[in-house]
Parts: structure tokens; C-alpha cells; sequence
């Protein structure tokens, strides 16, 4: 090997290596912030334009990376992610930064502040490396952009990445960063995080602040985490989880995040009786039949979770009448001067919401109660509630979007739960599939802990970076 | 005196008496359930056809209360509320008993089983005595229903009781029973307690079930006692508040209910610095001067509450309109069959949400986010915030009904915070008016200790039950 070709080795070691991993690196002194940054900038620089996965860098990153080096240098890391490098969903303010948001006309709407969350990973010392492509308005599950295109995916550049997390999955897949922030309003990190093949968590509502984040509909919105294990997102959750004056769905005295006291062989998993009924596809019915059966100890006592009374379609557009209304708000005065071109599509969808009444938004908010009680009910009956992230794989970009993308996701949302997506395997189309893991409000850790050993047993993750084929 | 003189005494002063009293006097063999529970039937029967408190009677109530009095005889009470008498708003449910929502047409809407609340009073003894008035709709701060008409202040009849927990207010002050359960969505425990001059509480939202209580706005709703003391307050929440699986914003690890821990003589609190700007006249606002004058000590630390860019009109039409929303939700069927006839007001306020478009709820909705956070800006300046309860006294029956009415009690309400109504003195034409204590959500006991130490120091309840005049 030459040392340039044994430099290239290193870089896509280090580039697919988890965020624990990287720091365990940098602890021992064998990696510094400095050359992974420079790693990740140079595989921006080369890969980007192809990928679709950031909409916009800092140019701080490197000076950032810089004072980490030296806090670690001097033994002064100041936090538990001193010097790895993070992607920020463009929904989400870092300061000195747009907010796009997906917009075609949002280029000029710098942040003039960080969002809780960025500022809460930069006191633990992580670096932001830039901030990565979303669906228009964030209401969308394929990661098409208004303003830099169809996000691609970097298993196969011809099919979607999923959204609306679009970026921030391909940038975590494809080793763009150590870690990605992104929100989940009705599955927007897990649907994504399934599509690139990556681990996803969605909090319980109120762990991570949403303050700085533009809104989707604030029930339902969950600050997420989409990372390449499963460790991963246990350290990053424990960094960003805090009481936030500024968020009024925050909590001083938070939902306990209940510590992993699952009984191994004792646990009760709840199953959908029926996935066709859902339209998962015969595919990845299998896929999840194989892996749930390679999780047959893992996941103890099955149950059927019974849903009967419960429609996950009706939950679904009320969810998403309130998805529209809160984006008609939140856009109002940009839509009335003008400054904002939007699609067609997405102009459609606001209508859609004006011409709603209040009477109708309290229906839906009323529907969305029922499904907080739904879930109370189900969660007395089994620990866990086993379903595959969506009902299909990915598909190829220009296809239309369907409209029960959601479904699958839109339970543990509506319903306030954490749930977490981790790869369960992989389609004929060279494409993976997630498996979704659904707990109780505040069961977070021991969610993880789940998925930590279900990930291991499965063993069906992609190598990372993934290499695309064309 | 001749015996029945003194019968007539004894009656007046069991009807008088505070719960906390008439626990003593059962507890030590003084008083039986049956006795008491007669008293109040004869009241009502003599006195309720010029009041109009209770717009149906539970047949069953001396039966309970014989099976109390055996209780209390084998010395087996089954709870700290065995053998007294409660009296429940006509928009929460009691098996058996219509809940007739002050509408004309729901007097058929006999409710299959006790809602949680009332459970919970009959599980710790207490005896339900009947259904009290409410404003149509729960809409309205008078008093006055559509199906029994106004309710009357027990101190003067001419005059309306307040509302929407009319019948509860008017019921305590006149001694027809011995507690009353009221809801409070924007001011309707604070407003006729201030009215009728007795105790009300607005607990923290999620302390006490709704479960069972027509939803006004689920956000704002709060289930309130009202009382003729504030220990009875203190007695009656710690019974009632609980975790409910089948309320939503019920919460297993709900608010600390913390602990009578301010330090006398150190409490801060905050003042409005305008009340005249708010619409307070100038006679309740020398009342409150002269209260919060007494008061001197008991209030520690004074200081401008800083209320700049938070607009009370506004605010309070941002409810109004999610009150409005979730109405017409809550009687789309029974409206759309013509079932229920509706006065022209309720009509209008109706179909003034089926005019708004889902994206005008989703700003209210926004709006009160707001109040939370305002709130939580306060809460860190000052302990507890002091004003009076309404800007006016009661007016006459008939007299239109202010559109401000709501607005010092709606702060609390948006916030999630508790609050207190205390009588703090008479205006010129002997009607009482009430004192106001709001504190951060989940302060209801430090609320409750410093309610008690201003209610005897400021020594201003009227004598109970109160006598008409006419």
C-alpha cells in the first residue's frame, strides 16, 4: 500500500466509525478534532454535489475544530463530545446560518442564535459542520428540497434518501459526520434513518428542546438523533436531554427516562396482527419475519397489539391537518409579501388548512387525545410495541410520493412515545429496511438498551460509509 | 328558645360550618352523615326554587348517607370525606343524572356512570347531593343556564352569582352543602367564588382527572373546588388529585405538589402595576388596596409584575376561540339534529369558530404557548402573583355581560398555573368580591398555606350561609 492509498484507507475507517468510537480515538490520543473535521470538510468537497446531503456549511468548523484540539491537547475537553463533527437538519437554527427550512426563498433568513439544541452540543464541545437538506416546509418523506433538489441515497443515488431528515440520514450513511440532528414530527428521522440504513431515535416529546426549531406541529414535534449505532444515540440523547425554560412542552421535572430494568426473557412485545391490512409490502413483511425471528429471545412473550377502533389513516390526516395549519402560521407573513415562492404542491396543502375550520383543527387535536389514551392502554399490555420503520423501501426519486408513507411512524408520534429505527436488513434492490422498536412515554433508555441488543443480534448493518452504485 | 328555635340555630350552624368542621364534629359523634345530609335537603327544598344552585337532586343521597352513618358507627369510615355532602357542576358526569351542560335539550343525557372526580368523592365517603347550575355551553361568566335561568347570589337575588360554576358558588355560600365541585377553563371557580365570597381553587392543570367532565378547552380545563374555607380546599385536593389513565393531561409523575416551603417574611410577590388599564373599577381596586395593605407582612417583597407585551384582551380571544371550537366539536351531532335548541348567543359563538380557519386555531393555540412562557418568566422574578379575582363586583340579572369579565382570572388559566379566590371584602352594595393568589404550576400547596394565613388575617368572609336581602 502506498501511504496515500493507506491515508484513503484511514479516511473511510474513520468515516464510518461510530461516534463512541471516534471518541474513545480521541481520548487516547490517536485522532485528533483537527484531522477528523478535515477528514469530513474534504469528503463534503468531494461527495456533496453528487448527494444532495448538506444545504450549507460552516465555515467556523475548522477554527472550532482547532480549539478543540487544543482543549483535548491541554486535557480540558470541556464535554463528552469534544471534537466529533455534526450535521444540523436545516430546520433548525445554528446561528450565522440560514434557515431554509427546504424553501426556495429562505436563503436570506440568517439565525442570528443557536437553537438550544446546537448551543447544548457545542458547550459539550461538538463541532457543526453545516446544516443538511430537509423536505419543503419539512412536510414531506421523500427529501425533496425546494432549494437544492432531491436529496439522493447513498446506497443507490437513483432512489430517495426518505425525509424529511433527508440530509442529515445521507450525510450519517454516506460518513459526512460523526452524528446528525434531525426532527421527527410523524417519523421524519425514522423514516429516513430506514431508508439510508441508519440508527434512529425519536425521544419522548419534551427530552430534547425544540426552541429555535421552526415548528411542524409542536405536539408531535420530537427532536431526533440519527447516528451509526445504537450507542450512538444514547450518549447523544444523555447530552441534549435538559429542562429548557424557552420550550413550554420542556419539563423541570421530566418524564423519568426509566432505567433499563427490563427482564431479559421477561419482556412483552406487541405486534401488528395484520402489516398487509397496513400496506407493508409482501417484501418487507419477509424481512421483518426473518429478523423478528432472529429476535425471538431478544424480544421474549409476543403479543397482538390490538388496535382494533384505532385508524391509522384518519390519525394520520388529522395529524397532518394540524401539520399544515402550523406551517400556514408560522409562514403567513412570508407568504403574503411574496418573498416565498412555493410548490404547488405544498401552496396546496396550506389551502388545505385555510379552508379547514377551528371546529375542524379541535376534531383533530381531539382525535390526536384518543391516541395518547390508545397507547396508555396498549403499553399496561406489553413493554414494546415491534413494526417495521415504513411499509416499503425507498423509491426512486420522481416517483410520487405516497400518501401512507407515515403511517407506521405516525403511532408512536401522536401518541408522545420514543421510538427508535435500527436496520433489520436489506431489499433486493441493494436498498435497507428499518425495524421500529415503540415504547411508553419516558422508556427512552431502556428502548435503547433494546435496540443495542437487537442491533447486535441482527447484524444486518450496512458498512459506512456506504459506497454508492450507480 | 324553643326547641325548634334552637333546631333552626343548630340547622343554620351545621350549614355554615367548613367541611374540616363537620368532619371534626361527625369524627367525635357530634353529627351524623344522616342528620347532616337531612339539613340540606330541607334547605334545598325551601330555598333552592328562589336560588336556582341545583338543577337536579340525587334521590339516592339519603341512602348514602345512612350507609355512611353506619360506617362512621362501626368506626369503619372508608375515607377522610365519609358522610359529608358535595354538590357537583352540571358538566361533569354522576351516574344516573343528566349532564345537562345548562342546555335546554340535554335534560335526556343521563350520564351511565360517575366521572372520575365523582368517583373518587364517593370512594373517600362523601355523599353527592346534586347537579348545579351552569352557563349554557360552560360559555359565560353569569350564571345563567337555559334550561333553570339565572342563577341568584345568595347575598343578594337580584344580582347574578357568576359563572360558569354558578350553582356550585351560590350553593356553598348559602349552605346547601358541604363542598361543591366546580371547573374553571378561563375563570369559572375564581369568578362566582369571587361573587358569592367563598374559597375557590383552580388546581395546577393535570392534578385533578377531567375524565368524565365535558371538555371546554382540554389545554385550559381545570376541575376546582369551591368552599367555605381554605382548608377545606387543601382537604378536598388531596383527595382528588391522582394519576388517571383515561385523562390525557393526567400524569403518572405529575407536578410536585410541593411542600408549604416559603419562608415567611421572604415570599416575593408581584403586583400589577395598572390595575385601572386592566378595567378594574375604582371600588374593587380600593377594596384590593386596602386587602393587600392588611396584608403587609403575610406578603413579604413587593413587585411590579412586568405584563409588557402580554396582551390580556388578546390572550383571552386566542381562548375564547379554542373554547368556542371545541364546543361546536363536543355538540356537532347533537346540534346538526336539531336536538338541541340553542339561544342566539350560544349560536353565534358557535358559528364564529366554524368561521375561523384551522390556521386561526393554530394561532391561538400559539398564543397561549406564550402565556406559558410569560408565566414562566414571572415565576422566577416573584412566588406569587396578587390581584383581584374580577375587575367588578356582580352585576344585575339582565345587565349584558362584560367582555372582560374573564380576563385577570385567564392568566392562571393559559399559564397552567393554580390559583386562589379568597373573599377579601363587601362592596357598597354588600356584595362580596374576592382576592386573587396565582403561583407556578404545581405550587397548589404553598398556594393553599398562603391563602390560609390571609384569609385569617384579613377576616372578610361573609357569615355562612349567607342571608338574602332582597
Amino acid at each position: 500500500m502506498t501511504d496515500s492509498q493507506e491515508a484513503e484507507l484511514s479516511s473511510r475507517l474513520l468515516r464510518g466509525a461510530s461516534t463512541f468510537q471516534l471518541l474513545h480515538w480521541m481520548a487516547s490520543g490517536r485522532l485528533t478534532p483537527s484531522r477528523l473535521c478535515a477528514i469530513y470538510e474534504k469528503a463534503i468537497a468531494d461527495e456533496n454535489d453528487a448527494l444532495n446531503a448538506y444545504v450549507a456549511l460552516d465555515t467556523t468548523a475548522a477554527r472550532d475544530a482547532d480549539a478543540s484540539e487544543q482543549r483535548r491537547a491541554g486535557n480540558q475537553a470541556i464535554g463528552r463530545l469534544d471534537g466529533v463533527a455534526v450535521a444540523i437538519k436545516d430546520n433548525t437554527d445554528v446561528a450565522g446560518l440560514p434557515t431554509s427550512l427546504g424553501l426556495a426563498g429562505r436563503a436570506t433568513r440568517v439565525a442570528e442564535s443557536d437553537s438550544t439544541v446546537v448551543a447544548r452540543l457545542r458547550s459539550a464541545g461538538a463541532i457543526i459542520l453545516g446544516k443538511t437538506t430537509v423536505d419543503e416546509g419539512a412536510l414531506g418523506t421523500t427529501g425533496t428540497t425546494a432549494n437544492s433538489g432531491p436529496t439522493r441515497n447513498p446506497h443507490r443515488p437513483e432512489f430517495i434518501a426518505g425525509g424529511s431528515s433527508a440530509g442529515s440520514a445521507a450525510a450519517v450513511a454516506a460518513g459526512l459526520c460523526s452524528f446528525a440532528i434531525g426532527t421527527d414530527t410523524l417519523g421524519s428521522v425514522r423514516i429516513p434513518a430506514s431508508h439510508c440504513g441508519v440508527y434512529g431515535l425519536r425521544p419522548t416529546v419534551g427530552e430534547i428542546s425544540t426552541s429555535g426549531v421552526v415548528p411542524a406541529a409542536r405536539r408531535l414535534d420530537s427532536v431526533g438523533i440519527l447516528a451509526r449505532s445504537v450507542q450512538d444515540l444514547a450518549i447523544v440523547l444523555q447530552v441534549l436531554d435538559a429542562y429548557d425554560v424557552d420550550d413550554v412542552r420542556s419539563r423541570r421535572r421530566r418524564v423519568a427516562l426509566s432505567p433499563p430494568d427490563w427482564e431479559p426473557g421477561r419482556l412483552r412485545s406487541g405486534f401488528l396482527p395484520n402489516l398487509a391490512a397496513l400496506g407493508v409490502s409482501p417484501e418487507v413483511s419477509g424481512l421483518f419475519a426473518r429478523a423478528t425471528e432472529a429476535l425471538g429471545l431478544e424480544l421474549g412473550e409476543r403479543m397482538d397489539a390490538d388496535f382494533s377502533g384505532y385508524d391509522f389513516a384518519r390519525v394520520r390526516r388529522a395529524a397532518l391537518l394540524i401539520m399544515e395549519s402550523e406551517l400556514a402560521c408560522e409562514l403567513e407573513s412570508d407568504l403574503d409579501d411574496g418573498a416565498h415562492p412555493i410548490s404547488t404542491r405544498l401552496r396546496d396543502m396550506l389551502g388545505f388548512a385555510r379552508h379547514k375550520s377551528a371546529v375542524h383543527y379541535a376534531a383533530a387535536d381531539r382525535m390526536l387525545d384518543g391516541a395518547v389514551l390508545k397507547a396508555r392502554q396498549l403499553f399496561e399490555q406489553f413493554d414494546v410495541l415491534v413494526l417495521p420503520t415504513v411499509s416499503h423501501g425507498p423509491y426512486r426519486i420522481g416517483e410520487t410520493e405516497r400518501a401512507n408513507d407515515a403511517d407506521l411512524c405516525s403511532f408512536a408520534s401522536v401518541a408522545g412515545c420514543p421510538a427508535i429505527s435500527l436496520p433489520m436488513g436489506m431489499l433486493e434492490s441493494g436498498l435497507p429496511v428499518g425495524l421500529q422498536l415503540v415504547g411508553a412515554p419516558g422508556s427512552d433508555l431502556r428502548l435503547l438498551e433494546l435496540a443495542e441488543v437487537c442491533a447486535s443480534r441482527l447484524d444486518a448493518v450496512p458498512d459506512y460509509p456506504v459506497v454508492q452504485r450507480a
